[in-house]
């Protein structure tokens, strides 16, 4: 594991996507064990992705199966998803927001301080998504009951 | 069109694309009329996106056709490509890198200064990139003689 990516990095991550998924969509969700990804590439239906600059630049996504996040979508909103579709993007974004928001928050306390974009959402079967980036990337698996989702972060520099 | 996406935004854009892909890949790229993406949504088969923040946040994205990137990469690296692979996914970010900071420098000349992310490329045939973004989206489409490509900006707010 980088050094960058210590202890009191991935925590916020783990304690953000189980917060969010839990309160917005009563859907548990299990960490596995965050690994170094050097394939450096995160593949599934649906991504939601949000740049960041400040302490470090980077960029913060959230990989998702098609049916973990229909299940997470139609929990949130009362209804009845079966498809990939404009609202689901609309919701991943704002899940993403919500996930990087709440670790932002966390790492700012640690003195982390980070600035971020507006989030884009890729909707598109066993799409890819690659981080371009000389430096580790950190992986973050979850399980649901409805199937998987990764959260990825890529940073280019620590300025420690 | 927006107010905020006047002449002496949308050209750094312009300039940017037709010398980063006639300089790099000897592709003459013909831009199209920019217009105001309601759709929110670019649709392609590989795309590089950018956040940005400081002046406004948003997101800068390349999406361009198989064919289109495949002539721009054989060009670029001297060899011939027939598939989307790694190699033309760093090429793709590299790219977005590229176009991404040379608007950028104009930009700062205009008072607009920006920070950006590090670049993420996605790749899926006929994937949507949608920017989740509750203001206009300007979309600059461009036409080589390999097929299209559209370059994309979502800013959520100036702060003119």
């Amino acid at each position: 594991m980088s050094a960058q990516y210590n202890v009191s990095f991935i925590n916020p991550f783990l304690a953000a996507v189980i917060d969010v998924l839990g309160t917005m969509a009563m859907v548990e969700a299990r960490p596995g064990k965050p690994y170094i990804n050097a394939r450096r590439t995160a593949v599934g239906d649906v991504t939601g992705l949000i740049g960041v600059t400040g302490y470090a630049e980077g960029v913060i996504s959230l990989t998702l199966d098609e049916k973990c996040i229909l299940r997470i979508v139609s929990n949130m909103l009362g209804e009845d998803y079966t498809k990939i579709n404009e609202e689901i993007a609309d919701a991943v974004g704002e899940l993403t927001n919500m996930i990087a928001g709440q670790a932002r928050a966390h790492l700012a306390n640690e003195g982390m301080k980070f600035q971020a974009s507006t989030p884009s959402v890729i909707i598109g079967k066993n799409h890819t998504l690659g981080h371009i980036n000389k430096q580790p990337i950190l992986s973050i698996p979850f399980t649901t009951p409805d199937g998987n989702l990764v959260v990825e972060i890529s940073l280019n520099k620590a300025e420690e």
